[in-house]
């Protein structure tokens, strides 16, 4: 993985003054635009040539200048640093770079090492695991006597995730010897809690052992067709179609009960402070992905080390990002936000990497 | 069909300094009174005497000035015309007015045409297929292999539609020979998407060849039973009671996959575009109504050619809005926004009919 | 239950300029302390040493001052009433303080005689027979013929419900001779109705017999596993793990169709005009919990004589609230607001008690 003290190097190379914020155009990009220029920055849109009409056609949220590529992973490192740019990942730039990102040398927001971790489900629950979050149960195929999902590697956002019930089913769907994670089918609330870490000690939001968290928002994933396939269950239907699936295509709000709340909070506190221990600390946004089940055991099933699409429901506001701020603040203005603190602190190396 | 000149000549007898907006008061009217007092219209409200407290008690959404009616097929013509009225059209009084529609000599915002358009199913296939919207299979009754669901004539709001499986099935519930529509029943995440077209080229929103739209929210419809029915399935309930059913009670906020928004854009550019082909032009709001599937395919199953009552989720904003305007804009604001500019740049008969 | 005169002492001993607002650190009491402060209220948590972090994370709803408590039962009364405090009551306040509350001496917004009501069951079917409300049939095991809940005294928001289909599964799931309710289990669409009732007349809301009501917001509960249990059922699951329970994890935003809401407007007058008939009135917050069925009858089901968590949605407004208001308002903010119109119009006697 590229050095911090490379990217510091850029960065010191920077225009203070002049600091933009750039990111791929998918994914939450209208909102970190829009959150960017609310906070006074220029924006910078690598986009593919037929995507940037529609981008262009918002003007709260349209970059200020796009840079056009063919292909995402060649990603345009040198104009961006002539820029002044900051990168901000989002789930299609981890996605679209991928390994490449290790060592790309171009200044993004948060620790990319965090992102490594996000990438590979081993590590990722070590990271659970010692932050004592409980998470569904690990199976071996010879094991299963529930409803399992079983987990393909690199399937992204869903797609791919099969459920079984049994070892005979699963023996006839996947077979003996495939690589796969069989997890326990938690039933029950999902809820995906969207925090932000700052090491900035601004007095707000709730301290960890490096610095502060905030609880942004939350939001229910709506995933086709396994939130909808009620509707044909309920005439009886049957056959391939009717199998379940998780693709995810769109974010529902939700509140929760405050009571579960601080259990939350503590949670991220947690997630943070393994965070420092594991891989040098999380920066800026994340997002624990959970389920509550009735008797208000919360699971957790994956972390997200960066800013989720979820957040999209909030470019205004959400029902808790209120209780911090007075103005409308989306997760992508509090990142715009978060890089204006930094420049101002002469602290924007502790939070770029 | 009352000729549009006609319509221009009571246009060009307004006061352009006192137009007031009416309409009835049902279905998205508070919004739409709403949105009209915010761009500092007078407004009227076309109501049964029994409702009139209801509409008086919201002190930011009640009508200037009530005429009362026994019946809503008594349109008001001649007290609206001296009051300088556009009649702002949405689901209710599409159906309370229904083919009347057509020679009601009263300015109507948008394009009467194709509020018959959004009546006759025939056309808006026709509509839907010149776009090249993918739409859900039509089959005969004895091609049924698959859910399927049967559409009525005159059924309003999803009440009525049934969901069969088999060819046996459609025999035993529906029989041979009834009128109906047998279209293939797509699981998926349904999302009703809310555009507005303007001809007024004022630099907000998505190119056309016509003029330009926006992308201002996205609901999607609650149904009862069919939302709920889960509910009875997971303890095995059988019998009538548990037979589902589509009757529209309200709406749920959704946002979508950011990657999916630039075809959503697509598919409202050509249900546009093609509309000036087929009679004249959409003005103002539409809704096209889709369910996406877990491969990402995005199937559309209806046109509205009006403001839905979706966006009454929406009356502040909505998490798109944001991308286009500072203010707090709903669709009913748009709407006013819309014949203010319209008043302005003298192009009223423009966007009225 | 404590005399109505004794509250009005300890009023009359306050000093006006400098009341305070004061809750138990549960439930809404983020948006209660949030709404307070938008007035320009001090603000008291009366809170658990372990919950004081996390409240006090958040700047603009963190109580101006704590008072930490080892268990809420002995409630700080005299400290409160130092602090010239009014306690807002929420759904933990009522279950933590229970029959404490009726000779609780320290002033409670609202009428605390109202929450008996909420607390007994028969009284609150009483309630909303006299209301003329259409209530889910109340039936003996041996006339089960439908999907019943069965819910058995204490149970708490939802835990403990058993759903049963016969008059069979009833004796072998619960057993002869148990104390419960058998309800008829109504399927449609849930809808949660946040009205908020004022004595004072500001021309504000909807005329009633005693005041006006305002119909602030509406939500519909999650509740964990019956809300998602559909993800088992589409694989076949059985077993315990798949047996439908309702305990409330969260609240999902929703809006009705326009056109029901003069129906709902009107059973919230009801149920204001009978609870001044039956216990002197109930003032602030209440919620009609409603299952809106495929034929569009409404059945209330529940009321809650305070406000509910539901509310949490909307600490900055509600799609309904903005035709009251400008300014944001939570019913929260709303209750402060009550409070304040309460000091200026010396009428704090009559909605508190």
């Amino acid at each position: 993985m590229l050095p911090k003290e490379k990217i510091k190097e850029i960065l010191d190379s920077y225009d203070k003054s002049k600091v933009t914020i750039a990111t791929i155009c998918s994914h939450s990009s209208l909102q970190i635009f829009h959150g960017a220029k609310q906070e006074g920055f220029k924006t910078i849109g690598i986009v593919k040539e037929e995507y940037k009409k529609f981008y262009e056609s918002f003007p709260n949220a349209c970059p200020d200048e796009f840079i056009v590529v063919k292909d995402y992973s060649d990603f345009p490192t040198e104009e961006l640093i002539e820029r002044n740019s900051v990168i901000v990942p989002h789930g299609s730039f981890v996605e679209y770079i991928n390994k490449k990102l290790d060592d790309l040398e171009i200044p993004i927001f948060g620790n990319r090492g965090s992102l490594r971790y996000e990438r590979n489900r081993h590590r990722m629950f070590k990271w659970m695991e010692s932050s004592k979050l409980r998470i569904p149960k690990i199976l071996k195929p010879e094991e299963i006597d529930r409803p399992v999902v079983v987990k393909f590697p690199g399937a992204k956002g869903g797609r791919g995730y099969l459920v079984v019930n049994s070892y005979d089913e699963f023996m006839e769907k996947v077979g003996p010897d495939v690589d796969c994670l069989i997890q326990e089918f938690i039933i029950g609330v999902r809820a995906y809690i969207h925090y932000f870490f700052s090491p900035f000690n601004t007095g707000i939001g709730y301290q960890t052992k490096n610095g502060t968290i905030e609880m942004l928002s939350i939001d229910r994933r709506r995933e086709s067709n396994a939130d909808e396939i009620y509707r044909t269950l309920s005439i009886g239907a049957k056959g391939p179609k009717t199998r379940m699936s998780f693709t995810v295509i769109g974010n529902d709000p939700i509140v929760l009960r405050e009571s579960l709340l601080p259990r939350f909070m503590d949670m991220g506190a947690e997630i943070s402070d393994t965070s420092f221990d594991l891989f040098g600390g999380l920066y800026g946004p994340f997002c624990i992905e959970t389920v509550i089940a009735d008797d208000l055991d919360i699971f957790a099933f994956e972390i997200s080390a960066r800013i989720v699409a979820g957040t999209n429901l909030y470019p205004s506001g959400s029902p808790y990002s209120v209780y911090y701020y007075d103005a409308p603040m989306s997760t992508g203005r509090r990142i715009a936000k978060e890089i204006r603190t930094g420049i101002r602190l002469k602290g924007l190396d502790k939070i770029i990497y």
